[in-house]
């Protein structure tokens, strides 16, 4: 080989790194800046599900929007993934990333999961926003969920819920021996000291369970959302309420996902999660508002003694 | 110059063009990707301004972060700008990017201002952002800040604020005649009518006005901001609230910036703003709560029958 053959490889050679360093520095640049992040979050409710299924919804779409696409969470209904109850031990093991579903759920794994959703004549919604955010709330629910390799935050409140639907008047304590309700939380256990027998239902089979009487009573949300649910038609008498004066729902996060995602995305999804939370929190008031004289309409609506302390 | 010559200088030339179209592209991407925005925001709060400051600094922080620096706010405080009450012309001219302030204290331009404050006997906090965000409130605002340049946006809630501090105790109509008050908005207007000099004063100038007896009554907030105010030092009557059921503070931003900035810094500005004025509510609702037992030890603190309707 000449030498002004060598000069010339030479100089090719040099043209191909430049080039091929160049290529790999523009590649590097956009797997930084564009690098996407495809989380899959289980809710409790089924597809669709209005209120609490546009908290998941909206959440999704501020990420999303917020990211540029760098942040994209893919919702699996409960008729994906058949287990409406079971969110918790999915975001645990890491089959899923992200969950949505009700702190006070898992009362049979761990008791003080109970506090994160709302307690018997306990805190109004935005007593408890105050509590979780700056009274220690926040801190306490990372005790609870850490050990379980999980991170939970406020994911909706439905402000104050009513007592329940009921097949037949409720005038004393004897009219609750043995009545079968869907009541969960320490609501429930307050229920069994009084003599019932309360029960926690998947939210798609609550209305089968009332109509096929596998329960005499049930309490859901409130106006908000009960009268979409139809329970006004399979039951007459509906009582004001006195046990969740405003759950919280909660977004669930597995901790290695969460360490995975860089810093900005951090922020971003705790942000779209607590603006969801709070945006739930305002569509449930106008929801409520906007139901409340069809649902007087509908129903027997009055303060059994029993429940006027 | 020979042929050999001649090769060798083209391919050089190639190496040349090779690495600045590759550096270019580096470049370019950088711009697209990282270009910071710098946004100048105008509050009429002093500096360290407590909860409504905090919500400028936390809308600010969220919007930096979410965005990995590319959306800086600079917040220049009363101090700075020296026009504590001038932030809706600031921002519309475009010497402001955006502002943070009180819709209602623009009720001298434009009364239809006054409805995204509060209004006596009206909404509370809930109810309010229901109506923004699904009952048409945030279309309305539109309709009432486009023709002047500007976007409003909820700012924080500081819930039902306190009927405000008297040197007097105020028994009757009569005891309003000539009264000298700050008390802004349409309360304002009520309380002319019956009789008292309502008048606006920015929030730096309250302490000494009430002191000098300038004015011999105002209202500010309640227990969230009222007793760090040091008004309970110098007025010995508080009475209870019926004129701002839930006053919502307010964002602006001037339309041109923000048409300026790209589609996700935009979601991300919004959805800071949004979460900052809910966690404005949630910790004006902690503030209250943890004020209230010194606030009520510090005066006399009655419902005269003239605020009994």
């Amino acid at each position: 080989m000449s030498l002004i053959s060598n000069s010339l490889t030479r100089v090719f050679k040099n043209v191909a790194v430049t080039a091929a360093a160049c290529l790999a520095l523009v590649a590097t640049g956009a797997t930084a800046a564009d690098k996407v992040y495809r989380l899959k979050l289980a809710e409790t409710w089924g597809p669709n599900f209005p209120v609490f299924g546009d908290a998941t919804k909206n959440m999704a779409a501020m990420a999303e929007k917020m990211s540029n696409g760098r942040l994209q969470i893919r919702i699996d209904s409960a008729n994906k993934h058949k287990a409406p109850l079971g969110v918790f031990d999915m975001v645990k093991s890491g089959q899923y990333d992200m969950g949505h579903s009700g702190s006070y759920y898992w009362k049979g794994k761990v008791p003080n999961t109970l506090y994160f959703t709302s307690m018997p004549f306990g805190m109004t919604p935005a007593e408890q926003y105050a509590w979780f955010y700056h009274g220690g709330g926040m801190e306490l629910m990372e005790q609870v969920y850490s050990p379980h390799n999980l991170m939970s935050f406020p994911g909706g409140n439905t402000d104050i819920q009513m007592g329940g639907w009921f097949q037949k008047e409720i005038n004393s304590v004897e009219d609750l021996q043995g009545l079968k309700m869907r009541i969960p939380g320490f609501a429930g256990e307050i229920l069994a000291e009084l003599g019932a027998k309360p029960t926690n239902i998947a939210p798609g089979e609550l209305y089968t369970s009332l109509e096929r009487r596998t329960i005499d009573a049930l309490e859901w949300v409130g106006p908000s959302l009960d009268l979409r649910m139809g329970f006004h038609k399979i039951a007459p008498y509906y009582y004001t309420g006195w046990h969740e004066p405003g759950s919280e729902l909660q977004f669930l996060v597995n901790k290695r996902t969460w360490n995975k995602l860089p810093e900005d995305l951090q922020e971003i999804l705790r942000v779209a999660m607590r603006t969801a939370a709070y945006d739930m929190y305002t569509q449930a008031t106008h929801e409520s508002g906007k139901n409340w004289v069809s649902t007087v309409s509908y129903t027997h609506l009055t303060l059994p003694t029993i429940y006027s302390v």
